[in-house]
């Protein structure tokens, strides 16, 4: 690695990041999620905000007691109050109290928000700015200025804004960063501000960026191209408002697509899938399915001549490899894709010797088409199509016949509970099974009662459990008259897999997707014998 | 407008959006999703493609029965298979067949794909791109020139890649769209590319980016930065991997931060919000809170830093004002939040007479707060959020109290019809009613048994008919013993109004819905009256 091309990577999940609608990180979580990021080689780690938070102040506390092998642990605060002493001042005294490696302050580099916000004067701001570092290098911290509003603040007044950073180099300031704290900027107003900044003065410099212009990453990758060598964002790009700059896809841009550096080992890179599913799991966020390098369709191909091409040349419809960043490929089953994505299936099946040009293919191919138009969608529904593969292909048996059930939602008045029930007899193997289900709904009863009659017979339904049930309207102008598509997700702790069902019936839809979801399961543990 | 500064916005939402992972149009939905982008003011929509899908085929019939304002039609497909007489080709002859002004065709720009993929030789390649162009041109045709991952080829041979683009001009191409096809590019490299071919060619030039390095957005606005006149993508952004680019964002960006116009009428600027929403809402997806100017936190302001300074200075925390997309300021953990929306709905109820710091007002928002933090949401549910207010206003009253129901489903038998039946017990003034009700599923049914005991009673229930049904599961992690969110229309041939209910059990969750529609149109005769 190259010292000239490092980038430094400034992670603050923790506090801008804590910032966002819907996340809160518990104290034991903040400390995960620091020895996590630690361990993937970001440089610096924001705790929190010293002054505001008695929760942040404690994870300083507790991180100290921490092994971590090169992060630096910063505190976040802000410049001195207007008209008060910086020694005497209660924010910067909780700075030092963290008592961390690194001190992060923001201030005022827009004269509006001077006069308007924090109601002082220009040149008292200019003296917040500079007090506030000298004090803090004086106490022998690494300063980091974070010049907020500095993009809003220049448009308005270059001077002004350019004098706001002055200041802070004149205090001792390590870096300068340059912050478009409402993510209001294009990328190329990011590129001309930085590379003025840089030429001018000769202290590092860095930047912060937000996505309300869903831009956040470009503006990124702009300022570093333009010579910011440090970059501030959170993982998975959560924060106030639309979120942060997203770390994620900062670290593989620079890994893969520049000659800048930026993890303590790139080797790193293969794990950036993984930290981004810790830190939602951390921060009880859903994974975004469509994120960019880490999601789960990220490299998911649904197109028929997409398909083609992947598996002609992988390259041909991937700008880097799944691989590289942790990812798998995946081929996805829809009414768009064609031959080339049965043939996929069939392989992932063990069915090798089966050609493209078969007549099991062709009909493969006609009963999907047919079970699409009825409104079935495969494409996160592997299973049902490989039981209808193995229909098609007469390899599918039933491990169970259905004799009847029947499911009753009851309430007696306004304010009583909604009671539901559901009686289940099947025939398995010759052997009649009656049983009865509860649940919080209609689905939920009959569930149970399917796995109640089944675990007797196949001991391994025990492990299976519903992970995700979800249901669309397929005609909504229908009303409650039109069709209904049940997709469930089942799980068995090691692999997960997902069934569809459709009917008018919003009950006989779920039961046939449960049904392809018992039976799949049923059928990988034959496989296995 | 000055023309000069005209951006085309080609809108590929219901072809390339549709291949995104989970996404699939409805015929209807596909009309519907149509006719709203032309009111909001699209220049170009992309139906689908026409050779390979039948359902796509009769979108482009059913379109041409709908009156649009000002947005054209255009159908996908490929230049010509290789070594085929353009006349007698499949492709090309469903082109035509669609019926469209516009046709778009892509087709090989990377050397790559033409000797890996497609194999064929490259002199055939550029041959089949000017054959294609010409011929569409000859049968009187718009012709869009998508020159399929342009940058990638550019990188690999810029020769060749030019030599692609010049076939399509000699074939007469009307414009000549540089597409991104694996998003793999950086603004600055879109930008440089985009620069060299509109100072080589007299044809307008054309973006469009894929969403893989999380820079779609920016590197569409560096193209037209470049020059480029029109911009390729999607509502919302979703499409196949990691989406397209996203044209909220890319229209609410030109608008708002260049000198560029770029819808019909630059007032709908403001519906942007809605038409985000409805997309997702045909496509069946998740509103994504955190999306740009459109998600529910991208004004909402969390740090009490942020609070305070908006509440001084609306724009010192936000990049553009809200309204300006149709979107709402949010002071988190306040209740000074939505204050405009309930005035909005009292006007609308004619009570006009209660101010806006009302007690009552209070009252109403700590009620819709609490309601939508249980899942409830009121954007489609208008009726009900006025059922709210009554409520809280004491202005509610029932025109019915229930006693009780039971609704079941039986199936007896694999192949046997599944059967739903619903018993309703209704007390109606002091009488009681009696009623069963049979139907397609449980909903269903009792949705019947509610009408045939109302209408009695209150003769105007017999024309309110459902109009729509949307069933959402809250955490579909939890699977079937998730929360179950539904959402109804109902009209009565003059009016129509939507409901919301909220249960684990979704039987439960669509009689709340019901019983506030049928409220809703029990109250409205009486204010006739």
């Amino acid at each position: 690695m190259s010292a000239e091309n490092k980038v430094f990577i400034y992670d603050t999940t923790l506090r801008d990041g804590a910032q966002a609608e819907g996340v809160t990180f518990s104290p034991v979580a903040k400390i995960h999620v620091a020895k996590m990021l630690d361990s993937f080689g970001v440089d610096y780690i924001e705790g929190g905000f010293a002054a505001s938070n008695p929760k942040d102040m404690a994870f300083f506390k507790a991180i100290k007691n921490e092994t971590l092998k090169q992060a630096k642990i910063a505190a976040f605060g802000s410049t001195r109050r207007a008209n008060v002493k910086v020694e005497e001042d209660k924010g910067t005294a909780a700075l030092l109290e963290a008592d961390t490696d690194v001190c992060t302050i923001f201030g005022k580099s827009w004269l509006l928000h001077v006069t308007e916000v924090l109601k002082t004067t220009p040149e008292e701001n200019l003296a917040m700015i500079e007090d506030t570092c000298r004090y803090l290098k004086e106490n022998g911290k690494e300063v980091i200025y974070d010049a907020e509003h500095f993009f809003d603040g220049y448009k308005d007044s270059p001077d002004y804004a350019l004098r706001s950073l002055e200041a802070a180099v004149r205090g001792g300031a390590d870096c300068l960063v340059l912050c478009d704290t409402n993510g209001g900027c294009m990328p190329n107003e990011i590129f001309e501000v930085t590379t003025l900044v840089r030429d001018r003065f000769g202290v590092a410099v860095g930047i912060h960026t937000h996505n309300d212009s869903e831009t956040a990453v470009a503006n990124a990758m702009e300022s570093v191209r333009a010579g910011a060598v440090h970059v501030q964002g959170v993982i998975n790009g959560f924060g106030e408002r639309c979120g942060n700059c997203n770390l994620v896809s900062v670290v593989a841009n620079l890994n893969l697509k520049t000659d800048k550096t930026c993890l303590a080992d790139p080797a790193q890179l293969k794990s950036l899938k993984s930290v981004s599913q810790f830190v939602n799991e951390q921060a009880n966020l859903r994974d975004n399915q469509r994120a960019a390098f880490v999601g789960e369709s990220a490299f998911a191909h649904k197109a028929g001549m997409h398909v083609d091409g992947v598996r002609k040349v992988s390259h041909s419809f991937e700008h880097v490899p799944p691989e590289s960043v942790g990812n798998d490929r995946r081929i996805l089953i829809s009414e768009l894709s064609g031959a080339s994505n049965v043939m996929e299936k069939l392989i992932e099946m063990g069915l090798n010797n089966i050609d493209r040009k078969s007549p099991e293919v062709r009909e493969i191919l006609k009963m999907m088409e047919k079970q699409e138009r009825g409104g079935y969608v495969y494409e996160s529904a592997d299973a049902s199509f490989k039981m209808l593969i193995k229909k098609v292909l007469k390899e599918h048996k039933s491990f169970f016949e259905l004799e009847g059930f029947r499911v009753m939602v009851e309430k007696r008045g306004k304010n009583a509970p909604c009671v539901s029930e559901a009686t289940l007899k099947l025939n398995v193997n010759g052997k009649r099974a009656f049983t009865v289900g509860e649940g919080d709904g209609p689905v939920d009863a009959l569930n149970m009662a399917l796995r109640h009659a089944l675990q007797e017979f196949y001991p391994s339904i025990r492990h299976v459990q519903l992970a995700d049930y979800r249901v669309s309207i397929l005609d909504p102008e229908e009303a409650t008259a039109a069709k209904t598509r049940v997709v469930i997700e089942s799980s068995d702790g090691e692999n997960t897999w997902g069934t569809v069902g459709v009917s008018e019936n919003i009950i006989e839809a779920s039961w046939e997707a449960l049904v392809d979801g018992v039976e799949y399961k049923l059928f990988l543990n034959e496989d296995k014998k």
